[in-house]
C-alpha cells in the first residue's frame, strides 16, 4: 500500500487556494500510481482558524471544500484529510475537528475525541469518543487527529495495522524533540506503524513545525520530511519494517530549527498579508541587528530599509556599527536625528513640568518619538514595521509602550536575550555579517547618559534562567529560590514581571518558537495581586 | 433555614484580602444567628485567575486559605463557597473548578461538571460528572457551578428540595436578562427554587453582574440584590412559598446598568491596580467627552486632567465645547498645541517624502504626537492614561494604532457610537452635563481641512446595524444583505473590519459591556483570508 504525505502549508480561510493546493497533490499522488494520499489536520480551512469558526458561512464553505475535493478525486486515489465535521445532536449543532477518509466519493468521517490545550480547540470542538478506526486495502487503520489517545489505541490494539495522525503542530524549541519521541515510543509501545502528517508555513504568530515523518512498529524512524517548509513524500507502508531506519533531524539542531522557524514566520507574514517590504529601527545593539540579518535573509536585503535615529545620548559606534551591518548586508538605510523633536516636546511640555526632576519620563519620550517616525515611514511607503524586542525585554517591561514596542510583528520576541546571542552567532557562522561589535558591547537602550542594561538588570544568563523558571516552568518565588537563585533578585525580577503585565497587553505580537511565548500561550489577568 | 448570601467583590490573587472579607460576611451571618452562608463562584481566589492557575503555589495558596476558613468558622456557621479543587488521578494531577461545603470542620467538594466558553475555564479545569447533592438541616441541596446542568438535576430532580448556583458571571446587557430568565425558566420547570449567588466588581476587562437573587419554586423573584455592587442579605428558605414576589431590576434598564458597568470598571481598574488619577485627550467630540464624565463620576472630577491638543485641522468650537464641558465638571485641563510638534516632524520627514502626496500618513502623525503627550503626562504625574475610541471606530478601524489607541484602559471601546449617543443623553437626564453642542454636531476626526466622520463611513445608525450582525451575530457578508443592507457598503465595511484586526491586536484594553467586546471575546487569526 503506497500512500502519499502532503505536508503543506495552507492560509487560513482561503478555501479556493487552498482547495488548489490539494488537488495539486492529489494529481501529483495519482501520476505515481499511489493508494492513499494523507493531508494534516484541518488541511481544509488552515489551523488555528480560530473565531472565524463561530461563522456558519466559514464552515459551510469548509463542507463544501470537501465535497469538492470528493468528486475530484473520484477513480483517482483515496484520500485522508482534516477538515471540520457539523453534526446535529438533539436540535443542537455541534462543530467537530475531524477526518474526512474519501473513497470514490464514499466519505467516511472521524471525530477528533480528544484536545489539548493547544490553540483553543475546546473553545470550538466537541469531542466524542470513537473507535477511530477505518478500513483500506485490507488493513485497519486508526485515525488520530491532534495527540495520539492512548485508550483508544488500547480498546482496539489487537485490530490496527497502521496508525495515521494529523496534526498541525506548531513548532517549540523546547517541546519538538519530546514530541516526536512520544510518537515513537507509542509504536514502539503498541507495534504499530505511526504516519505522523504535519502541516508547515506560519499562521500569525505561530509557525507550524512541518517535519512529517513515519516510524515502523518498533518506533524507529524510516522517513523525515523538511521542517518548516512544503515537502511531499510517498512511501510503501507494506515494505516498512525492511526500511532503513534514519536518524532524527531534531537532534542538536536547536538553534538551526529557530533560526529557519524565524525565517518562515517572517516570510509567510508578509506574502501571506500580501506585503513585500519591511522598515525597523536600527539602533545599533544586538537585536535590532539581529531582526535585520533575519528579515533580510526571510524579505531580500532590498526589501528591508533601517532607519537610524539618533539622540543626544546615542554612542559614536551606534552609528557606525548600524551602517557596518547595512553593508554587509547591502540593504537601504536612512538616518533620522531626533534632537530637534526631542527638544520640541521638551519645550512644550516644560511649563507643565516645572519643578519636576527628568525620569522614565524622557526615557519614554525619546522612544516613543522614534516610534512616530518609523510607523510615519511604514505608513508612506507601505512598508511593515519589525518589532525588535526580546523576550528578557518584554518579562520584565524594559521597553517603551508606543515606542520600541511597536510593530506590526516582533521577530525575536520570544527569544530570551542569552538566545539572541547565540542567533547572532549562528547568523555569523559563515563570516561576519552582524558586526563582531555589536555582539560583544554591553548592552544598553542609550536613554540617558551613560546608561547600561546592568545598571538596573542583572546579567542575562541569571535573569534568564530566573525568567525561565517562572514562565516556562511556573516556578514561584520560593521554588525559585530553593533552586538556588537569590531570593531579594528572584522578588525583583518577579515583581518587574508582574509589573510589566500592562505593556504586554498591548506589545506587538511576536513569533513564536517556546512553549510560552507571551500572548495567547501566556493569559494573565491585567488586574490582580501578584504570584 | 435561613440561608445568607454574600455577593462580593474579590481581588484576583489577593487570598490574604479575599479571605479577610469572606471572615466578616461569616461574622456579620453568626450575629444574625443564620445557618448557612453561600459565597459566589471563585470566592477564594478572585475570578477569572486565567493562567495564575498553572503555578502550584497559587493552588496552595487557595487550598489554604479553604482550610482557614473552615477553621474559621467551626461553630459558627455553615459554609458554601467557590474555590478550586488539586485532586490526584492515577499520577497526574486534576485541577477542578469546585464548591466547598463546610459544616463544622467537616468538608464536602463538589466539582463543576459542565463548562462554557466563558473565561476559558476548559483551559484549567477537569470536569467530573458528579451527583452535585448535599444534605442539609433535613433539605437536598443541589449544589450548581456556573451554568446550571439540566441533565444532572433531571437524575436526582425527586430527592432536590432547594438548587444553589454559585457564578461570577460577567455583564452583558445582550444576554442579562436571558441569563435570568434561564434560571427563573428552570427552577419552575423543576419547580425548586434556586439561590443565585454572583460576585460584583470589576476584573479588569470584565465587569462581574453582581444582581444574586432568590426565586420560588414557580420561577418567580422573590429577593434580588445589587447591580455591580457588593451586598449582603438573607432569607428564611423555609417560608419561600409565602413571600412575595418582586420584579426584577432588569427589566427596561439597559443605559442605567450599561451606566453603571462602566463606572465600576473604572472605578475598580483603579482602586484595584492603586492607581487614583487619570488623564486623558479631550478633543472637543463625543466620545471624549462621555469617557470624561463617567471618569469624572467614577474617580471624581479632581481627579480627572483633560489635555486639548489642537492642531491646524481643529475648529473653534472643540476648544469651546470642551471647556464648557471642564466647566460643568469642575475638572482640571492643560491646553498643549501641536501644530509646533507636527511642523518639527514634518521637516524632518520630507527630506524622505520629496515628491510623495500627503495622505493618511500626516493624519496619524497627528493622532500619535498626542499619544505622545498624553504618554508623557501619564508618566510624570502618574496618572493613567484613558482610551476614548469606541466600538464602530475599533470595528473599522478608524483610529491610529499609537495614537489615539492608547490607553491603558478603554472606557466605551465596547460601545457603539449610536450606545455613546444614548448614554451621553442619560449622562445629561438630570441637567446638562456634556454640552448639547458635542453630542449634535457632526462627528469628525479633525486631522484634515473640514474632515467628516460622514465622508467615509455610512450614518453610525446604519454602520452600528450592519457591524452587530457581523461581530455579535456572527453574520456574514451575505446573509447580511439579505436581512435589506446594502450589499455593496456592506461588503466594503467587512472589508475595513477584516483589515483593522492588526490594529485590534494592539489596541488598549476596554471594559466589556457586551457578550462579544473585542479582546478575548473575539479571537480572528492575525493573518488570514477573510470571511
Amino acid at each position: 500500500m503506497k500512500i502519499a504525505i502532503a505536508q503543506q502549508d495552507y492560509i487560513i480561510g482561503d478555501f479556493q487556494g487552498n482547495f488548489q493546493k490539494i488537488t495539486q497533490a492529489i494529481d501529483q499522488a495519482f501520476l505515481s500510481e499511489l493508494d492513499l494520499i494523507v493531508f494534516p489536520e484541518m488541511a481544509i480551512c488552515g489551523y488555528p482558524s480560530n473565531d472565524l469558526l463561530y461563522y456558519s458561512s466559514y464552515i459551510d464553505s469548509a463542507i463544501d471544500s470537501v465535497n469538492k475535493i470528493t468528486e475530484y478525486a473520484k477513480n483517482k486515489i483515496a484520500i485522508i484529510i482534516g477538515g471540520v465535521h457539523r453534526s446535529n445532536h438533539s436540535g443542537a449543532s455541534l462543530l467537530y475537528n475531524a477526518a474526512y477518509f474519501i473513497t470514490n466519493g464514499e466519505v467516511q468521517i472521524i471525530q477528533k475525541n480528544l484536545h489539548t490545550n493547544a490553540n483553543d480547540d475546546f473553545r470550538y470542538f466537541n469531542t466524542e469518543e470513537n473507535h477511530s478506526l477505518i478500513y483500506f486495502e485490507g488493513k485497519t487503520i486508526s485515525i488520530q487527529i491532534g495527540e495520539i489517545n492512548n485508550s483508544i489505541l488500547e480498546k482496539n490494539l489487537s485490530e490496527i495495522d497502521l496508525i495515521i495522525n494529523l496534526t498541525s503542530i506548531s513548532y517549540a524549541h523546547d517541546l519538538i524533540e519530546l514530541q516526536q519521541n512520544r510518537i515513537l515510543q507509542l509504536a514502539e509501545q503498541f507495534q504499530v506503524p505511526i504516519i505522523h502528517c504535519n502541516s508547515s508555513g506560519a499562521q500569525g504568530e505561530i509557525v507550524l513545525k512541518g517535519g512529517s515523518f513515519i516510524c515502523n512498529s518498533q518506533g524507529q524512524l524510516v522517513l523525515e520530511m523538511k521542517y518548516f517548509k512544503e515537502d511531499f513524500a510517498h512511501f510503501d507502508i507494506n515494505n516498512i519494517e525492511e526500511s532503513i531506519v534514519i536518524e532524527s533531524q531534531i537532534i542538536s539542531n536547536q538553534i538551526s530549527f529557530i533560526h529557519q522557524a524565524l525565517i518562515s514566520g517572517i516570510k509567510d507574514f508578509f506574502t501571506k498579508s500580501g506585503f513585500k517590504k519591511a522598515v525597523l529601527g536600527l539602533s545599533g545593539g544586538v537585536d535590532s541587528a539581529l531582526v535585520l540579518a533575519l528579515a533580510a535573509e526571510a524579505l531580500g536585503a532590498e526589501n528591508v530599509l533601517s532607519v537610524l535615529m539618533p539622540s543626544q545620548y546615542s554612542s559614536g559606534h551606534s552609528i557606525d556599527d548600524s551602517l557596518a551591518l547595512v553593508k554587509n548586508l547591502g540593504s537601504a538605510h536612512i538616518i533620522i536625528p531626533i534632537q530637534s523633536t526631542y527638544n520640541n516636546f521638551e519645550e512644550n511640555l516644560s511649563p507643565h513640568f516645572i519643578g519636576l526632576a527628568p525620569n522614565v519620563t524622557e526615557e519614554n519620550l525619546q522612544a516613543r518619538i522614534r516610534g512616530v517616525y518609523l510607523m510615519a515611514l511604514s505608513n508612506k511607503f507601505g512598508n511593515i514595521l519589525l518589532n525588535t524586542s526580546n523576550k528578557s525585554e518584554a518579562a520584565v517591561g524594559y521597553g517603551t509602550l508606543y515606542g520600541d514596542l511597536c510593530g506590526a510583528i516582533g521577530v525575536i520576541g520570544d527569544l530570551y536575550k542569552t538566545q539572541v546571542y547565540e542567533l547572532c552567532r549562528y547568523i555569523n557562522r559563515d563570516g561576519e555579517i552582524i558586526p563582531e561589535n555589536i555582539i560583544t558591547k554591553a548592552p544598553s537602550a542609550e536613554l540617558r547618559p551613560e546608561q547600561k542594561d546592568s545598571d538596573s538588570l542583572p546579567e542575562y544568563e541569571i535573569l534568564d534562567a530566573i525568567l525561565y523558571q517562572h514562565i516556562e516552568q511556573n516556578k514561584s518565588l520560593l521554588e525559585i529560590s530553593e533552586l538556588g537563585y537569590d531570593k531579594e533578585l528572584t522578588t525583583r525580577i518577579l515583581k518587574l514581571v508582574q509589573n510589566a503585565e500592562f505593556k504586554r497587553y498591548q506589545a506587538a505580537p511576536s513569533i513564536k518558537v517556546s512553549s510560552r511565548g507571551f500572548g495567547s500561550d501566556r493569559r494573565i489577568p491585567l488586574v490582580k495581586k501578584g504570584l
